[in-house]
């Protein structure tokens, strides 16, 4: 605090250096010439308590912001509550935390008149606290439903596609960095439970305390569920519920077989979706990496950002990117021909002129109706569109050929 | 400003009362009590402006905030120029506007320390400005991709399910209501230019104005191209990308064919859908009602509110509901019988006695491998369970039954 320039710095105190506090350490220098110029104020981390090392009184008393990342009840709810008191904001992925002393903590938040954000407690990166808290703050929400633990979503993922039973599919989770050493809350469900509690609580702004929801995992799940599953046309995922129910409420969490128009149906692998239903709205779906390192990380460093920066502020351009407007495409193409020998081939040929790389083509009918229908391999439109003009030449075709795009991503 | 209490009102001056106009001046009286408990201050309609009736500097004199829902670009841009030198915080659905005069506006917001929100202007009710501006602040974007015309996506939906050609799909479009009697800028990609011009902005900090954004419409799409996809697996979808390549950016909107994984795939009928891809967070993907007037309604309702509270305050709970934990639930039901005659009957006596209606049995195998698999019609959990508890006690089971429950709802 004596540097000439330490107005200019926001000072990050940091709690807990496990896979999150690490990522999220690194993630802040990394960030911090942007964070700068949005917000006019330079991230620093002020310092970082360990398992063994840092003392919690130094780092507070350095610090304008509180990241706490240490997972558990105590001491992280002191602590929390120690640096609200002394009107520093806070920062936090706790969900066993907030599950069961949210209303302590949010009150303290507003009694203290700081900020206390949690979006990396539920579904990592994916921004459900921020939505229902602002967005959905004009709406009256009906039903909420999650897959919000991605352990169990890739197990579920992993039976349906090999047929491996439960434990062959969480060895293998566990093997790619899906599922921790002990796996219990994730699997029994009791980690979505947590997660499904702040959520309720936002969405239906009522108490709710993880020991109000029922939850039941996946263990007990076999290979022929899921093989069923599929011949009936069902996915199944562990779903987690909060829904109104007359004059009440329940939350829960359970394996649920979801019909395939499900905006959850599609949701595989680690992923963590949220969909939240309200009859103003009809229903919006959220999906995302779920937690993980590094996206719990980025959920954390968005909510200190916020915490930094004026409310819907919409900082001035920070570079000029120049417009591209030649780009590689993969085309659909289709092409009315007329029915005769070597049409094909000097179809063919023209594109290849250009370098447009065929990569499957249906024929088919006869005489008037005969088709072609292809599709190429990404190229430069300006070099596609070359091909075309010169298509377009050839007394073969019988009306103009047709090209619509084809996005090459692969997902999931 | 002279009642009592005029400190206690937030004052809401409304321009514009048009389709989505009209739904907000319905929804914020709606929601008031709810609002007042959430920030203390109880929101009013101070004055509406509409194209015949109301004088805006009697509105701006009179307003905390103005909500222009005008469109188009003068007189709008005028009016939220001057609202916000007079210190008012504005809300906007306005993409014409921002896509053509973002920069002005964004500046005049900073310099005069007012809010200037615009959730509306793009995809709805989806909170995709939002995302852009808080929850992703700390990520690097490589891409968006957007499905943010719900006209074209309705029609083209039409178009794949009942084989119709553009013209007729247009016509029921237009028939349902998810078509304007002018479509022109809808079909020809003009208004998704203009949002993806929007959300390019925020993703790559880079001014980009609706001139710079090349699009296509879905006008020349044949009921023949959308048969081939059928054929290939494939969807069309008015798709804009907003993308970097090398040390620029392309921003663009044309049709495209997907591939089934592709998240943005299965976003059917009159929905909007925006994926952000970063390398820290893979991808997000957010999906909701597209334009329509309460959802446009509901996202500039949030936006107000959004105005009127502190950043990241969670409110007191407001109401403690009855946590209900006896739910009704279908079920997928899996028993492992004996392979005799009566089986089938002795287990449907059972569920009968207990009220369990079953909607579909499949039976199968021979001897030890026999199982009978059925999904029952849903049922209090406590009935089912009972019927499970009896089941339990028969002879001709061979193992503990499983039951999993099924999602009913119907989606899409």
């Amino acid at each position: 605090m004596t540097s000439a320039d330490s107005d200019q710095v926001f000072r990050v105190g940091l709690l807990g250096h496990g896979t999150v506090g690490a990522a999220f350490a690194a993630l802040l220098p990394e960030h911090a010439a942007r964070i700068e110029r949005m917000t006019g104020l330079r991230p620093e981390l002020s310092g970082v308590m360990t398992r063994g090392s840092g003392s919690f009184d130094e780092i507070l008393e350095g610090s304008d912001l509180i990241v706490e990342l240490i997972g558990g009840i105590e001491p992280a709810r002191s602590y929390l509550l120690q640096a609200m008191e002394a009107g520093r904001h806070v920062v936090t992925a706790n969900k066993q935390l907030l599950s069961q002393y949210g209303e302590e903590l949010w009150d303290a938040a507003r009694s203290h008149g700081v900020q206390l954000r949690f979006e990396g407690a539920v579904a990592g990166v994916v921004p459900v606290i921020r939505v229902l808290q602002e967005s959905l703050a004009g709406a009256t929400i009906d039903r909420v439903h999650g897959i919000v633990n991605g352990t169990t979503n890739f197990i579920l993922t992993e039976m349906a596609r090999t047929g491996m039973t439960f434990e062959e599919a969480l060895v293998e989770a566990q093997r790619l960095g899906y599922a921790e050493a002990d796996p219990a809350e994730d699997v029994d469900g009791r980690d979505a439970a947590a997660k499904m509690a702040i959520l309720a609580r936002l969405a239906f702004d009522t108490p709710v305390h993880l020991d109000q929801v029922r939850y039941e995992g996946i263990e007990h799940i076999k290979p022929e569920d899921l093989e069923y599953a599929h011949e009936l046309g069902l996915e199944l995922k562990l779903i987690g519920t909060a829904e109104r129910i007359g004059p009440g409420l329940s939350v829960r969490v359970h394996p649920a077989f979801l019909y395939p128009r499900h905006p959850l149906a599609s949701v595989s692998g680690p992923f963590n979706a949220v969909t939240v239903e309200s009859e103003a709205i009809t229903e919006i779906t959220m999906s995302g990496p779920g937690a993980g390192g590094p996206q719990t990380a980025s959920a954390v460093l968005g909510d200190v950002i916020s915490a930094m920066i004026p409310p819907a502020s919409t900082p001035p351009t920070s570079q000029v990117l120049e417009i591209v407007q030649d780009v590689s495409s993969a085309f659909y193409l289709h092409l009315d021909v007329a029915d005769e020998p070597g049409v094909l081939a000097r179809v063919a040929q023209v594109l290849a002129e250009h370098e447009v790389s065929v990569k499957s083509v249906v024929q088919r009918g006869l005489g008037a109706q005969a088709r072609l229908v292809m599709v190429v391999h990404p190229v430069l439109e300006s070099r596609f569109s070359a091909a075309m003009d010169e298509l377009a030449g050839l007394d073969v075709l019988r009306a103009p050929a047709r090209a619509i795009r084809v996005l090459e991503e692969e997902f999931g």
